[in-house]
């Protein structure tokens, strides 16, 4: 059976990002607390693939994962968006009615960022207040062990599916739009795909950056998306997260690749894949 | 005297970004919780400046900052950059025994991207147990009020002399290189400075990004970075952040955003400003 590590408990966004993606395919879960234990776990053959975010809408790209697509040969072989919807949810004994009482305090683990994006429900239900947990399936899965009639938590319908909890208020982040994009990870490198992510960073020659970019001009294909950061240690030197459309011609991604070399210091293929689609949570 | 806002509290690196921004300059500060906060300040003329953070070198661009510079009039008039350095910090009164006694069960305040940074730390010293916090300057700001004998916080080191806490440990980061970058924000816009931000997006025509990136080099000008990032609400449609080098010619200035609109849906100039100096906190 295939084996697949993800990031974080039963229930986290990952982990219903592997759900989704396999659909009725059988397989095992070997959650891991930690990115360097999730690609460590591809590596070593624990695991046959991995999933974890890249990418969120709000808060942008995950560099700690970039940082060991890059330091690793572990590869991108798949990629899928979640809808990132957050409910308000509590253990199944705990009294509807403690929630509508206003004057009833509640206290209710969020993770931080999460809390960030549900502003307008703390302001308006002043008797709950916020305590901080590094996880959303982590408050799911503490509310339904604990045995507090105050304590509620903020996570996804799936993470209150998997922890038997009932959901006390639907969507209550102030926004609705919050996706998170996920890719599945493997040992090796597939043939072909629609999308191509790649890293690179340019020579020291005024210029060389356009000129690297203008290789897709020249050969037809579509940026999709082009990023770049500081490289660690080595102030105003930046690196470059670039994925792009191939609709499977693979000379043109050859080609393509040859023509950037001409102005990059270093290149390197982060995987070859199809583009995902997007689920609900 | 000038009035300048900052995010979080004092202590806090937007207000240590303030303090190193000014030098000697005479001011008067106002603390803000949000950056909707810090922002409304400035519109409404409460503050005659303000300070937020725009870039992190782990975590990325903070892309809540960009959308108010996008949605606002406010301009980006100066940066700065802080080191963020994380140290071991107590209350006066905490007894240094209990740190170095093992057996001695602590509970630390940590912001929880402070804590990802500091994991070594606390695989080495399972006796510290973190508890999650906001923000640093919080963290600071709790464990001076605390009596209570078993607390410690991980902060800066300013945040620990505003608070009047003991450092029981320095340094206690995983790795060295941490920056934060931070702008200055105004209602104006200046008219010279060595660096410019700007925010962008392309028409709906294959090859218009690398056109518009084009101009840069048709005009010899050096990009410092660009982000792209899916605007909200419409799939596959990205909106680019992109900063670069002036060198006061302004005449450049005006020709590539003439020449860049050939190519652009739409282009907004964040601000003109000095490159910022880096400071250790």
């Amino acid at each position: 059976m295939i084996k697949i590590a993800y990031l974080g408990i039963p229930g986290s966004y990952s982990y219903l990002a592997v759900r989704n993606f396999l659909g009725k395919t059988k397989f095992t879960m070997k959650n891991k607390s930690t990115f360097e234990d999730v690609f460590l776990s591809v590596k070593s053959n624990e695991a046959d693939y991995a999933a974890v975010p890249l990418e969120n809408s709000l808060t942008g790209s995950i560099i700690e994962c970039y940082d060991f697509l890059l330091k690793t040969n572990i590869k991108i072989v798949g990629e899928i968006i979640l809808k990132i919807n957050h409910h308000l949810v509590a253990n199944i004994k705990f009294k509807r009615k403690n929630f509508h009482d206003k004057k009833f305090s509640l206290t209710c683990l969020t993770q931080q960022e999460v809390l960030k994006q549900c502003r307008c429900f703390f302001m308006k239900n002043k008797h709950i207040s916020p305590i901080l947990i590094n996880d959303t399936a982590n408050a799911a899965k503490t509310v339904s062990e604990s045995i507090k009639v105050d304590e509620v938590a903020i996570s996804s319908k799936e993470a209150a599916k998997i922890y038997n909890l009932q959901i006390l208020s639907k969507n209550i982040a102030d926004f609705d739009i919050n996706f998170t994009r996920f890719v599945i990870l493997a040992k090796h490198q597939l043939k072909s795909g629609n999308k191509v992510s790649l890293m690179f960073s340019v020579k020291h020659i005024p210029g060389s950056l356009v000129q690297a970019i203008g290789s897709y001009a020249k050969f037809g294909l579509n940026l999709m998306k082009i990023e770049s950061r500081p490289i660690s240690g080595k102030p105003w030197e930046y690196i470059f997260y670039l994925d792009f459309d191939i609709t499977n011609k693979s000379r043109r991604l050859e080609s393509v690749i040859k023509d950037m070399k001409k102005n990059t210091e270093f290149i390197k293929i982060l995987g070859i894949y199809q583009k995902g689609e997007i689920y609900e949570t």
